[in-house]
């Protein structure tokens, strides 16, 4: 998880190119398995640096409410570069932190990270159906495929 | 009840068939009966393991208002598998439960109870009119109709 | 359906109070009585004269698509106070007829009829499944519920 | 493609269960397949028997507006139980049928098909990116991978 320290520092590299589908599928199967190693279900999607989806899958006896909670999550990370339990935190903080609430486009929900490539961001993974810290496990082992 | 206990521990049964329009009808009457057995006024609505809406019916001198809470409500206990009053928990406790209030097709207020027969979910129900804990207390009583 | 003559002459008249739930359950039944007859399933909206759902139901195997779309002929019957065949009639003729594709709030549909009690509208009642014209000979059963 | 013969007629068969992850992924194999052989670069949309994503992925150089499309057809698919081909050839024949293109859920272009499996609608594919023949090729030949 090395790429992502300086993302939790709030240091975001610039956009790269987005994320070929063949990456995005390593990405995806990588995030999977983290599931799977756990008898977790989960919905993962990986958009690119534009916050267009490039793959999605829904594993079996995932709550279907989870395909719109996993895109946004994978969304905030791209549109803001960070992942999204940053603004988790600052709504956790309470007090100035809690108008994250209302930032447009952010999702304040662990499971969403920055994909990183080369040094550039090329896209963003998003992760939901079990806790919230357990979607932000399989989101950096997804995450993590890259180098 | 008993059939709720589950899922207010966090264990949600598979989705399975759509609940049919004759059950949902039963679900919706033992709803109303509860309401009117109090002196309250409701809008209670039935959804499928989808979502999608089975049957509505919203009593004398209830809010219009009301309609679309109660169909929101059942929409996130389907969508979620849990009552929504989970997530209006979580909003309660403060701090990092706040983010609640983000969890895009969650609308964490009491009201909302999945329905479960056969040991699967087969839709939700959603009430809308009274206090939320009343509205609960609605929804739980129309739950209980299926066994 | 003597009720539904000057409304097709695009003669409206005015709104009355909000169609009482008893009253719109048995619109919704005639209209189910009629669907049944036919062997057609379909999904029926009774909304009231603020356009406002107060009862729905979907027969079993029903296109859940056809929800929405009961719900927005009977919104349409009723923010405009005429069938929503009128509007279809008007795309039919084509020309100037188009522009009624655009017109806020209203789908040129055949299927959404205005519910006449007392010589006021009290609601509106919108049917979706079959074709569009049975969806309207369906809606007309349910409106001639009324007298 | 004898499954889709009769949904081109309007028989529609009823819902099933929800597409399992597994084979909503040979169905967009097969898809891809037929693109990739043709040398087209598309969006592929698989959603369950509720209109919920199960699978997606976008193929590298697909214009990103078409994620969105492949959704659309497959949702239209889904709720209405039919080619999203059965609309467009609506519009098509003018008149009363550009009603179609007010119809709340369902649009009308070609590339939406419903997916059949042990005689029940199991969910639905939807295509885009080249032409909408073309889209509507490759989504017959992902729904010929089911039998």
């Amino acid at each position: 998880m090395t790429a992502l320290a300086p993302l939790l520092r709030g240091q975001s590299p610039a956009y790269g190119a987005p994320i070929p589908l063949a990456e995005a599928k390593r990405v995806l199967a990588a995030a999977q398995a983290e599931a799977a190693k756990n008898n977790w279900s989960v919905a993962i999607a990986v958009v690119d640096s534009g916050g267009h989806l490039v793959a999605l899958e829904r594993m079996d006896t995932t709550q279907y409410g989870s395909v719109e909670v996993a895109l946004e999550k994978a969304r905030t990370a791209s549109a803001f570069r960070r992942p999204s339990k940053l603004f988790q935190d600052s709504v956790a903080a309470g007090g100035e932190g809690l108008r994250m609430l209302n930032l447009t486009g952010a999702m304040p929900i662990e499971g969403g990270v920055p994909l990183v490539s080369g040094g550039k961001i090329v896209g963003a993974i998003g992760v939901s159906g079990v806790t919230s810290a357990q979607d932000g496990q399989i989101a950096a082992a997804g995450a993590a495929a890259l180098k």
